[in-house]
């Protein structure tokens, strides 16, 4: 089964850019058209008929991108406010942009323990068994290739995904120093590292703590290029942080949020890639830059029809794409 | 708008006790004659009858636990294991509760910032607005009366929830110190307080922060019993930590797992009862005991043909709650 991070490190190598494409789709920005379309075209709910919008909108992203980026990422909140006709069109994503030759991230940041999180892990990553006495059926659910999770719960609420990894050859990326400000709140906590006597050796922040869990919760599973499957949510509005955690994480490949809509810049992701075999000797491997609205609002910013949104998201990648080649 | 916890306060006292019922369906769990209903019933996906196994399950256990109980609790990751047809059966059990007058707690754990979170936020307690432009629509989603959150992110992930706690009168949970073993991993690390001058005043358990933290987010929201809205989540396996939270969380609503199965005891959630206006001479008010798998798979524990599942719930939940009556 081949390590999640070398499928990353070669579609990354493929596409020739590091950028992720998040799918964050609100209704007040899909173009009017496209849902006019969806609710003349059938006998839809409300919900229903949102969920078709989204999805069309989607698939024009993902036509116009899919050449150009190794993975997207779309949020399952904007989805699952739809309820259960919003998470249809969230499996429909993803199943399309598999078939687009797009790695697909779920972002959904679960979080649970014991046969909870086996049941996240499962669903997302792997496969669920159902009605095993008569007949036993074995299918995917989500099927992503990676999933994000949260690591307050410790070490428990991280196995059942990495079992679930190890056995498809998918990926996690756990939160660790978060993009927004006030993620400090506990993240940026010092914590008392003591000697084996018990005494107070140092102190070090909550996010360094988890960064070295991360290290060590990957450990067993790093791939052909130096990378694990155990990924790190680091967010591009912390450059300092994220340096920090590139040297205790060095086999860690970075997922990063924050790029563009949030603040930060090509200079402040910069220091996120490196790490793996290659080291910082190998350009544009170790991170993925992530940008939703950036690109599938592009149309709004450039100032284009909404009818050419799709266009507009492609010449946003292709600006973004220069924007890192700059810094890396 | 009543306050959640006042609410929650009624809700106890009218039920006389303060058990919440877990429903978290396994389908290994499910009687075979509600299975084979479910594949016979209809033209429908393996998903979908699990789902419909499930959603049946579920109606047996509220039917025969509602008269005893103030409120339910599905964990959501047992239904999102079968995709969209499982949220539908989410979306159903939960409105199946409120119709048979018990509270919902939907235990998702969700955790985000921004307008991902305000996502979350309307989808699980508040209401979504579809197609502004022509015809305005605003409609619930699962409409639970509380939603369980993660407060890795601080206050930005969870300012977007107390809003629509407000606007709506629900509540939230905030995961403190959990149930499993491995908690400590993160939440009993030890965290350093400073003086004003920024030098080491004594170091607390970053639960104990959490705890602090959890309070002064809802210091603004505290309802006529002396609960805020905000409450917390506290592990039925770890009392001594419980006991202190309960001094830092005065105003806090208790949601305590681990009772039963993970191996806690009446005597053990004890110490989370308390607090409020009430203090602890108003017993029972304070914390809310839950318990799935003691309740829903009683019918194993017991002995019992699978068919008396419900008789065998009703059962087990009155067992609890002279447990419960005998330590508070």
């Amino acid at each position: 089964m081949k390590n999640f991070a070398d499928k990353l490190v070669e579609a990354v190598k493929a596409k020739g850019s590091a950028i992720c494409v998040g799918l964050d789709p609100r209704l007040d920005k899909i173009p009017r058209f496209l849902k006019m379309k969806a609710i003349e075209g059938g006998d839809r709910t409300p919900f229903g008929a949102a969920a078709a919008a989204i999805l069309e909108f989607n698939k024009g992203i993902i036509d116009a991108v899919h050449d150009l980026v190794p993975v997207v990422k779309p949020q399952i909140a904007f989805y699952e406010i739809f309820g259960h006709e919003g998470i249809k069109c969230y499996e429909e994503t993803l199943k399309y942009a598999k078939s687009k030759g797009l790695l697909t991230i779920a972002d959904a940041k679960r979080n649970d323990i014991g046969s909870t999180a086996e049941a996240y892990a499962q669903a997302f990553l792997g496969e669920v068994s159902i009605f095993d006495e008569d007949e036993e059926v074995v299918m995917p659910v989500f099927d992503a290739d990676a999933v994000t999770v949260t690591p307050y719960l410790g070490w428990d609420g991280i196995k059942p995904f990495v079992e679930e990894c190890k056995k498809y050859g998918k990926g996690i990326f756990v939160l660790d120093k978060t993009s927004n400000s006030s993620s400090g709140d506990l993240q940026d906590l010092e914590v008392v590292e003591k000697n084996a006597d018990g005494s107070q050796k140092s102190t070090m922040a909550l996010y360094e703590i988890v960064g070295h869990l991360i290290d060590s919760w990957g450990a067993n599973d790093i791939g052909e290029n130096g990378y694990s499957f155990v990924g790190a949510v680091t967010g591009a509005t912390f450059p300092d942080q994220a340096k920090r955690l590139r040297e205790i994480m060095p086999n860690a490949y970075f997922l990063v949020p924050g790029y563009g809509a949030q603040g930060g810049k090509a200079s402040d992701v910069a220091v996120c890639f490196g790490g793996g075999l290659a080291g910082r000797g190998e350009k544009g491997l170790g991170a993925i830059v992530n940008n939703s609205r950036g690109i599938t609002n592009a149309y709004e910013i450039l100032g284009y029809d909404e009818s050419k949104y799709a266009e507009a998201a492609r010449e946003a990648v292709m600006k973004m794409k220069m924007d890192l080649a700059s810094v890396i």
